[in-house]
């Protein structure tokens, strides 16, 4: 039975739902919804595709998500980052050559969907892990960067230049802004900015309860919507096609498709559609880790992709642009109280019922205000200060989140959070490859044994103690042996070699051939090789060699000090 | 001065140069030539190439490595293994319909000694490191297997077929079999293998010298190709288009040329010669390293790569294939007892005069007894036995080796050993991915603390010590939490948990933020966490960062007994 909840967690928390829970639920399910709409129709636009792909993403995929997912509060549907990366496969010339971008957006979703299910198959949840914080940050910050660059001119209702990148042609393009969508863009700005911290500030004075001041201050995107929708009616902005609107969005609950299947389009979207579907996989577990850690709730992470494939396959079917968990909204969820998944399928049946009855009311929405929304929405995401602060403590982090960060920018995203995965790995394998060794000494008159170089400590002429402070394997051997023919240069009247095995979890072949063939020339030179605090499991895989044979008259010693004893 | 001797080797060892080293090099030099020029026409062909350009590979790069190189017996010129990966970048269809694969040749000569060189300037030398010895066995027992298959057919001189995979079409193919060819490679054979080991053990135990007999032993190729050359022109088989002989080799010393220089073709062949790069680098200074072990010598990786690179360069001008340090030649030059670079040098001369006055005998050379000559040097080099070995001792590297191997045969040769690497590279972090963690104890009446499975010590309720065998950072600080976090499960009333940080060399930015968080939590529910023996580049690191502070109450101790003693 534990099986059966582990996989349809919705099994499990749905037998103790209580009364309480169902009030909690529907009030998160409303607010989560009022956000959800804007943000739906604007990530659309954001990928270049049409405002309902957005809407559709709304509905099926946050109730798949309920049915399998382990986070109460993740709001899954459309998201920025997800967006802008849809939306620069689509403007790949082999791909838009193609045609039929909506098609394209389908097949992004189902390929993504069928990746995390192929993942969950074959146990890769903690592949999460193989993306650093630096990386993920940097990544972030860029693309919401590009996201920025792609909403100001739609803000300022600017046509896309003719002509070149030369002066005159670029001042004519940005002469040629819409005053109409500039004033409703930087209005729809100011009703954002003040519905965000100074409003919710106010209530809490006005001694209004959290939940509630939440509610009203996360209704900002809501009533922008519909206030300069109201203006463009009102002065007929539209007609006169002044200001660039949403457009027709078809009435009705999205019907079942089968359109993404389309082989030969295929292979073409399937690099983009692995990105999409590492980074959704990647941001979604982080977020609902984050609200999880808040409660002491427990995310499972190969779980997690199998309910967020899950969401992208009904994505797909219904029509919907690839989805994935987005972070503002699944913090509204939470501090509006939301106690189950029940939350998101009361949002999404919300969706459903405004698709149904409100989509002639959404033609209007000027795109200006929807750029407003992704502005304030994503510009919390661009962190450059972390990079300074990194800086200070890891280098190598450092450069790693500037590279990606540059890389996204320069190259494009998917070269960008390549080349950041990349520089982690050779990063890594760079530290591994340059160990830390310590010739340690005793400290007088105990049986600790500690750095010469950091503490005072009692050494010997003829015995040399070298503590290992990694794993020997095949990128570091070399450096190992150097730093015993250098030491030995420095002291040549050594005539045993003491490796402290502390910090050595793991000694792999070519380190093993290695360490054999070092103990072979030392013993030429008349040097004794003994190994001391061999972990258990390292002594265990050395026992099946014939190293530990080879290395007689040297020893394996418990402790360091039991070798002190014996040869100093 | 001695950087200057670091750049330029020669200079150093030709200050000390002896009477007795010439005689001791002439003797080497000699030896060597006499296996190099079959083994530079064979090498050629097997390359798909006229058999002058395995000549001239001969001559000018081994005078180039002489001056660069560090190591003092390494037999730079054509090898098998970089023979079959340039005749696999010479088939790719794409390379192909260029035509000219003479000029091909000489890019792929050209580009690996610039990559070589571009890496020396990069201080990349160490890039040796990364390819572990499982990965390069299985890669070298893959493409001796092609060489094998590639060779078997030339040996029985059979016709490539001319149609597709079926029974029929493959029967006639095996049926027309060249009876003369047969008969001169098996005999061949049968001279190659009398004159190996056979005829060394016979001239030991008839009191010869070793060096003698080596001499002697190592003239099998040349007498090969002389007796069967004579049996060729004698029954005029080649006359009669019986045979399949060398054909032409034009005389006199190469002309410089700069046929190399042809852009539109260096984009297409980069990756091929970029892997040819990596390979000849990496094999070279394996072998290198050998014969220096053996005498105490030391290589440096940094200045191969800077000797490699001028020989490849040298190569390409001089109308050369791709070079690298020979396996064979290299044994051979050191057991005839070369001293110094100066053997080199000697066998290179006598290369060049074979060429200016002994071409026209090539000729004739049949193809079917260079076979012979590759099949008995490669054979050797398949080395299957060592997979089972490896299985016993790390799985990890057993599944590298055999992957390597198997992608080579199938996929190809670049392929093969592009997925050897990744394969090391992620096998890499599943290591680190998992860390080994231990709750550990007492022993009693010592302030010894081992693991609490594998040894018998006193542990308390309300302390937990766990010791985190391995650096934390972004690929396991998930596993660690997790750990923890199950830890407390099964011991619910600790109130104080020390992580023992012996074997933590590094705590990146990732697993700082999480261990911020972990302790945030980790106070939340009244548990204390404290660290124990922190190296000190890790504590310095910490001490840049809030995180100390954050712990208080708890502490960092310098002796887990310490921690003990106070919380106990």
């Amino acid at each position: 039975m534990s099986r059966f909840t582990a996989f349809l967690p919705i099994a499990g928390w749905l037998k103790t739902y209580s009364r309480q829970d169902v009030n909690s639920d529907l009030f998160a399910g409303i607010i989560t919804a009022i956000l959800l709409i804007p943000q739906g129709i604007a990530y659309a636009i954001l990928a270049g595709l049409p405002p309902q792909l957005g809407l559709y993403a709304s509905i099926l995929p946050p109730i798949l998500y309920a049915l399998f997912g382990t986070s109460r509060t993740l709001s899954v549907g459309p998201v920025s980052i997800a967006a802008i990366m849809i939306a620069s496969a689509l403007n790949a010339p082999e791909i838009s050559a193609l045609g039929n971008p909506v098609q394209s957006a389908l097949i992004l979703s189902a390929e993504s969907g069928l990746i995390m299910l192929l993942m969950a198959l074959l146990g890769m949840g903690s592949l999460v892990n193989f993306i650093s914080h630096p990386v993920l940050t940097g990544f972030t910050s860029g693309a919401s960067l590009l996201i920025v660059g792609s909403q100001l001119p739609q803000l300022a209702g600017l046509k896309s230049p003719a002509c070149g990148f030369h002066f005159a042609c670029y001042r004519d393009y940005l002469l040629g802004y819409n005053s109409a969508a500039l004033i409703i863009g930087v209005a729809a700005l100011i009703v954002l900015t003040v519905f965000g911290k100074p409003l919710t500030t106010l209530l809490k004075k006005l001694g209004v309860k959290l939940s509630l001041a939440t509610a009203i201050s996360k209704c900002g995107p809501l009533l922008t919507v519909l206030l300069t929708t109201v203006a463009v009616n009102y002065f007929d902005l539209s007609g006169q096609n002044k200001v660039a609107v949403v457009g027709r969005v078809p009435a009705g609950f999205p019907a079942l498709t089968l359109d993404f299947i389309a082989l030969e389009k295929w292979r073409l979207l399937l690099p983009s559609a692995a990105f999409i579907a590492l980074i959704a996989y990647v941001e979604s577990v982080a977020i609902a880790k984050v609200t999880a850690n808040l409660r002491g709730e427990k995310i499972i992470p190969n779980q997690e992709l199998i309910a967020l494939g899950a969401a992208n396959l009904a994505t797909a079917i219904s029509g919907g642009m690839p989805v994935a968990g987005g972070f503002s909204r699944t913090m509204v969820n939470f501090t509006a109280g939301a106690r189950t998944q029940m939350a998101m399928i009361i949002a999404a049946a919300i969706l459903a019922l405004a698709v149904i009855f409100f989509s002639p009311w959404f033609e209007n929405i000027p795109k200006t205000a929807l750029a407003a929304i992704i502005l304030v929405a994503i510009i919390p995401l661009i962190r450059l200060k972390n990079i300074l602060h990194l800086w200070c403590y890891d280098r190598g982090d450092c450069t790693a989140e500037t590279v990606t960060l540059l890389g996204v920018l320069i190259l494009g995203i998917e070269k960008g959070i390549a080349l950041g995965i990349i520089l982690t790995l050779v990063n890594q394998l760079r530290k591994i490859s340059r160990p830390h060794i310590a010739v340690v000494g005793r400290i007088t008159d105990t049986a600790h044994y500690r750095n010469a170089k950091r503490h005072s400590v009692e050494t010997w002429h003829h015995l040399l103690l070298l503590r290992i402070d990694e794993s020997i394997n095949f990128a570091n051997i070399d450096y190992i042996e150097g730093f015993v023919a250098s030491e030995l240069i420095l002291q040549p009247e050594v005539k045993h070699i003491i490796l402290i095995f502390t910090s050595v979890s793991d000694v792999d072949t070519t380190a093993l051939e290695a360490l054999e063939s070092l103990n072979h020339d030392l013993q030429a030179s008349r040097i004794t090789l003994h190994l001391s605090e061999v972990k258990g499991p390292v002594l265990d895989k050395l026992e099946r060699t014939d190293f530990l044979k080879q290395l007689k008259p040297g020893k394996v010693f418990f402790h360091t000090e039991d070798a002190v004893r014996e040869l100093a």
